[in-house]
This record gives structure tokens, sequence and C-alpha cells, in this order.
């Protein structure tokens, strides 16, 4: 059944109504008259609805009872992954995103050769969150991973200590695996930090531990950075028992 | 240290030369005398060397003694993906690659979309071997994982139970996770199926559990038919202590 996301507001009532992007959307979709189709408001709640009218610019649906998603996992995955080159961020949105993140976080390191500047920042995190939303409802998601922005090092560690578990993987660690960070604490909520092309410092690595982060191996292969938040994302999912 | 992949016949004796592509990659690196790189023999040995000599079309080394490569991990894992769109498998390679995988097998079914013929084939197979001898030079690997393709679907399911556990990944299971089935039976090899696109076929998932394969979800939510192969090794790479 196709899924949209609508705003909390559009989200009550009997009869509801898909405008905008949505109707465009369900116009892509040649819906009609009769369809059945899965109305979110982004929080974890969902309400299946009948297609009772399509016109131009706007989709008429009457809903059923609101149910509690069941697509969203126990665990709350905090990916946080260095600004990267090209579109390695985009790619990490879309796949952590399918793999049930509960949010997706840029922030800078020293070794980072491409920062957006401030001016087309806003531009990308329209588009970042638009790939967030895209994903979540072609993987049947509850909600909407948000994508945040961090302005410096500090703050991204700063935020990620919040979690339960917080975790940075660095190359040159040996002996700490993710297994035994995970299986030493009991979690409900994990960072997982990452770094750019090129590595994090070992200062940076240094300054992680001080604030209180853990840091783990992924193996000892090199992973590109695109693969490491993705692996260790599904690699908690599993430990978690999602699957 | 740069990482080149030779054939067993290169690797012997005390003085190498490396020719061809991988003299090429040298230059690029703009390797020069006395700096070390690794040679590896693709099957899990390797050696440092020093190099003695750059010039036109071949660059010549000095190798110290024949080491088992520590990258390696100690569970083979098969990934057997469906034919999919566009350079999805060839996504799946390079990653799969990084993440350890044994081998990466293409094979056809139902609902497959796009199937090379028989003429393109050979060269894309070139090309495919290529890309995973590159994302094992870049990840550290001791081998370059095959890169096969099964002619029907029947072949692929009797290839995959040969492996200790024969795993198929399927969006309607519900009850038995990849984690039962890991910790039900002891393993040292894994194959992993995932369908294409469009899904596998019911009628399918029942000649591969005749096959003797078992069926299992990988969460609630929908994964593309690119991500969940990397998300089903990443679990099992996991489950097998590399990280």
């Amino acid at each position: 059944m196709a899924r949209f996301f609508v705003t909390p507001e559009e989200f009550s009532g009997d009869f509801l109504v898909l405008t905008g992007e949505n109707a465009a959307h369900g116009k892509v979709l040649r819906l009609r008259s009769g369809e059945e189709i899965i109305i979110c408001d982004g929080c974890g709640n969902e309400r299946v609805c009948t297609v009772s009218d399509v016109s131009d610019g706007q989709i008429s649906l009457v809903a059923k009872a609101v149910e509690h998603s069941i697509t969203e996992p126990a665990v709350q995955v905090s990916v946080y992954m260095a600004f990267s080159k090209g579109d390695k961020f985009e790619h990490v949105i879309q796949k952590s995103t399918e793999l049930g993140a509960y949010e997706i976080i840029a922030f800078p390191s020293a070794r980072c050769v491409s920062k957006p500047d401030e001016k087309s920042l806003k531009k990308k995190l329209e588009r970042w969150q638009k790939i967030a939303a895209s994903a979540a409802e072609q993987s049947g998601r509850g909600r909407v991973p948000g994508v945040l922005v961090m302005g410096n090092y500090q703050e991204a560690l700063s935020r990620a200590v919040s979690s339960d578990l917080a975790i940075l993987f660095y190359e040159n660690e040996r002996s700490t695996t993710l297994k035994m960070a995970l299986q030493n604490t009991p979690y409900h909520s994990v960072s997982l930090l990452t770094g750019p092309e090129g590595g994090l410092e070992s200062r940076e690595v240094g300054e992680a531990v001080s604030a209180g982060l853990q840091v783990c191996t992924l193996g000892t292969r090199i992973l590109r950075c695109e693969t490491a938040p993705l692996c260790a994302l599904s690699a908690v999912m599993y430990d978690s028992g999602e699957f």
C-alpha cells in the first residue's frame, strides 16, 4: 500500500485531503476512488485511508482509526557522518532511513575537504530532508528521520553522548569491537560516529574519548566513509533484535 | 601502504616486477625508489616490498617474506543477488568486497527486468571482476572475491546449499530472523540470497525451501534490492565476531 507523510494537522479528522506534492505523487501512482493507502503523521502514527475522490491538485480520503506504526525499530540510532565529498551523505541518508535510523547528522572534522557554506546549507538541508522523507515512504517507515547538521566537531560529540551508548569508529582501533560495546551496556539509544574520506585525526579520537565516547573497530578492512555508517547501523539493528 | 594484486606466478622470487595496469597504477600513486608497498597473490598471501626502480611500464621491487593476510574474515560469505537494474550490482560488488564477502554472485529470477544477454555478459563479468579487485586493493583485502553469474534460479539454489547455512531473505517472512538462523547452526560458510526490485515470487520462495534454504526476515522495513545484501552481510560479519 502506498504511504504518504502529512503534517499532524492534516492527519486528524475522518475526512482527509492530500494536497501539493502528496497529491502530485498520488497522481503519478494513478490512485483511484476505492483504493486504500496509508497516511502517516511522521511521528509513528498511521491510518489506512480509502480514496473517495481524485481531482486536480487534491485527493480526498476517508480515514480509518489511528494505529501505531509497527515498522519503527525499538532502538533509536543516531547516525553521525563527517561531511564528505559528492553525494555520499545523500546515499547514507537514503540507506540509513531504510535501515531504520532515528536521525542522520552531518558534522565537520579536521580532514573534511567538503563543507557546505552557510548559504548553500539551508537548501541542502531541505533537499536532504526530502531524501529522508522519500526513503521513509518507500521503506514503509512510520516516521521520517530528522536530518541535522552540527556546527563543529565538539557539538557533535556533546550531542552524541546524550545517547545510552556513543561510539566512534576508528580504523586504528584494534581491540574494542562494536560487539563488546553493545554487550556491555543495555541500550535504548545509540550514537554512531564515522569519519571523512581521509579518516579522523588521532587528536580528534582523543577528544571523543574525553567527551565520553567509546572507540571501536569495524573490522580489519578499511571501509569507505559511506560504507562504515551503514555497516555499523545494520549491526546495531541486528544486535537489538530487529532481524 | 598501497596494495597491488598480482598473479601467483608474479608473486614468487625475491625480485618482483609490476607491469601493465599495476605499473600504471603505481605511476598514478607516484611510487618512488625506497617506498614500501604490499603485493598480494589474491589468495590470502601477501609480501611487503620495497620499490627499487621505476621505469616506463614497469616497477621493480625487492620482496620480503610471504605472510598470511590478516584482513580476511574467518567466515566465508557468498552474496547472491538477483539481477537488478542499472549499476546496483556494481555497487553491491564494491561494498560487499569492502565488507569482506568471499564471493558475489548474480542470478536470474522471475521478476528480474534486467538480465544481460550472453554476448554482453562476458564483458560485464570482466568489468565486475575489476570492480572487486579495485575494492579489494582499497579496503586492504588479502584476496579478491570471485564474481560469478548463475544461468538460472535453480542453479543458484543448488550452489547456495553447499554452504553450512543458506538463507533467502523474503519481505513476507515475519517470524524467522537472521539471528535465529545464525544462532541455531555453527557456521563457517554462509550463503545469503536476496531478490530483485520487484521481489521474489512466493513460488520461488517455496522452491528455495524445497532446495534446503532457510527463509528469514531482515526486519519490518522494506529494503531496496541493493541495500538488503549489504545489511545481511554486515550482520553476519558482526555475528561471526569480525567487529
